[in-house]
């Protein structure tokens, strides 16, 4: 069923059919080809703010930036969509403030997709209090009570003017027991109705819990899978689960999706887990990683990485990657860019992030066109 | 007397010439016009990496860096040159390490002019033991101990590569006694030959000193422009003195200068004194003010500033500025830059940064043009 079709199917009134246009107008899916021997897929995801060309990287941009850079910047290096936290938005600078600015893509000067999550994940690590109602947590800026439920979550997202929101799930702690994890994966779901129900623009993805169990993971993607969701997240995934489980855990649930709707990964995109992840039918994934870790001088190179700050880059005259065709390594020696993390100039952390993020967007590049030509499987030997 | 003529009265032997020529064809100053009623001049400073046109504001880029700006984006504020400091650059990364890279301008990737200091003015903060030799001082990174001269000033400021080199000078701290800023003096001068005879290539700079005492401060002035300098820096100027002494100090010494050099003050240019200066015949300066008051969230506006930190600019949708044509001004509103400040993001320093140094620089713009017109006094009474 294509999401024209499922959204018409529950549309009757007057008021609802418009609801379905603007939903159609701005989000829809296209399948473009898929591997011979693995899941790995193309497509294109539309939104009223542009084409997200997939497998996509979704870079983070926490607070309402991707750390150091500038707009222009993210789309010289390919950035198609960012990531930005709910949570973070509404305590800071606080959901009013972005509806008065029209939403986060004016408040950033961002013109390309967004994707909000559900303000979950961020929650659960803040000594939160879960009832089926929702989730009270304290605000990790001044200790202040507040609560998050579907229903305020959508309005939130909504508000942010996202164009990918999630529906607010009970995300699943890693190493709790079948039982807790069968009570957080049926919340998820009663929650997942609440957020369809609540959800007014916008796409909206269902995502599915179940920890490391089979049998919830599979119960719980046949669950989201059956409703009227224009795309599919897998949550909890990130938690404290090893390389071998993320896969465990994909092989499972991809299976039971609909091949018509796009699929996120939730907060997991290092470099050797995007082969993986894209081998599993995965269509967009975000990971702090490469952001991160470019502000700690960790900066990628194909099959390894360095470590920038070691006292052997100081004078290393070369860029940080040998034919890196990105601004950083165009322009600057490891040596300078040691020298900037050594005295800790903020130019520093910038030039290693432009490197990260070109780094794993130029891979993503070479995955899709991999994939097209049906050679997914070189590529990843030749990266692995 | 021309610079090019005052090198040839020292130049005998043939490397001599060789050297001669190479500071000629790399460094001459050419007056413009000068103001009817102040001493206000205009100038073109032409140097080996390119011309100033001054008056010129000289933004600080003290470790080897202007704080989170990339040299196309100073390109782009009209920097014409920016300030590298000797101290810092000894310490981290080392001259060798810039020696090797081939100089500053190739490690830091800047293709324009650049000023370097001596090395006095950090050094005699940090519990500097000094001897006529040199100064004896603590690294602020280690603690390790280290000695500056006038020769190795001299040598460390050419292994930098900058264009122009300030003589090594006893920077004569303030609130002295007439005695220790006469002996202070003294030793600046004795300090002052022995950095012109040490010194090699680039243009050199001999400092004035003399603290708030007008003999001395006039002595400086006569001593030091009688010297084979390229050049005149007026120094002790910004260590604790009012606007009234700063003033002061100028009114004694610029009718004392040799009109035909190019004069710099170290360490002064707050907005509202760039218009004494700038009367008093000064032709460049160097600040930290406008990138620093930036990093807090202080940002210049015509006649004022404002501190974006505070809570009225969560939801104040404007620009810094109205009418101001800066990058951060065309594309971001003071709440979005509110919002970086109060969650510390990089993106925020940054944009305030090119916001403030934007702002100096078209002053000076202005101030230029308004000299060339005989309109200074009109500016400044417009501006102050």
């Amino acid at each position: 069923m294509s999401p024209a079709k499922s959204h018409a199917s529950r549309s009757n009134t007057g008021r609802d059919r418009l609801v379905q246009y603007e939903r159609m107008r701005g989000f829809q899916f296209t399948l473009g080809k898929t591997d011979k021997t693995t899941r790995a897929r193309t497509g294109i995801i539309h939104t009223a703010n542009g084409d997200i060309r997939t497998p996509a990287f979704v870079p983070c941009g926490t607070q309402g930036t991707v750390k150091s850079l500038t707009p222009e910047e993210l789309n010289t290096l390919g950035v198609q969509l960012f990531f930005v936290n709910t949570y973070h938005m509404y305590l800071r600078p606080g959901i009013e403030v972005v509806k008065k600015a029209c939403g986060l893509h004016k408040f950033m000067g961002w013109n390309k997709p967004l994707m909000t999550d559900s303000g979950g994940f961020q929650i659960f690590s803040l000594g939160a209090k879960i009832t089926d109602e929702g989730v009270e947590f304290k605000s990790h800026w001044d200790g202040t009570k507040h609560m998050f439920t579907p229903e305020s979550s959508m309005e939130w997202q909504a508000a942010l003017g996202s164009d990918i929101h999630i529906a607010f799930d009970d995300c699943t702690p890693y190493g709790v027991s079948h039982e807790k994890a069968k009570k957080s994966m049926e919340r998820t779901h009663a929650w997942a109705k609440r957020s369809l129900k609540a959800h007014k623009q916008g796409a909206l993805y269902g995502s599915i819990q179940g920890s490391v169990f089979e049998g919830l993971r599979k119960e719980s993607a046949k669950f989201i899978s059956g409703m009227d969701f224009d795309g599919i997240a897998i949550g909890g995934v990130s938690v404290g689960e090893s390389k071998k489980e993320i896969a465990n855990v994909l092989e499972w649930v991809t299976p039971l999706l609909p091949a018509n709707k796009p699929r996120h990964l939730l907060g997991v995109g290092e470099i050797d887990d995007i082969f993986t992840l894209v081998a599993h039918g995965m269509d967009t994934f975000d990971c702090v990683q490469p952001t991160r870790l470019a502000r700690v001088g960790t900066l990628y190179e194909k099959q390894s990485q360095i470590d920038i700050t070691k006292a052997r880059f100081a004078d290393d005259f070369g860029p940080i990657e040998k034919d890196c065709s990105c601004y950083t390594c165009a322009h600057y020696s490891r040596a300078y860019i040691h020298h900037l993390f050594h005295v800790k100039e903020l130019l520093g952390y910038r030039l290693a992030t432009i490197h990260n993020l070109h780094f794993i967007h130029r891979l993503v590049d070479q995955i899709r066109e991999a994939i097209a030509k049906n050679q997914f499987l070189d590529l990843k030997k030749e990266w692995l």
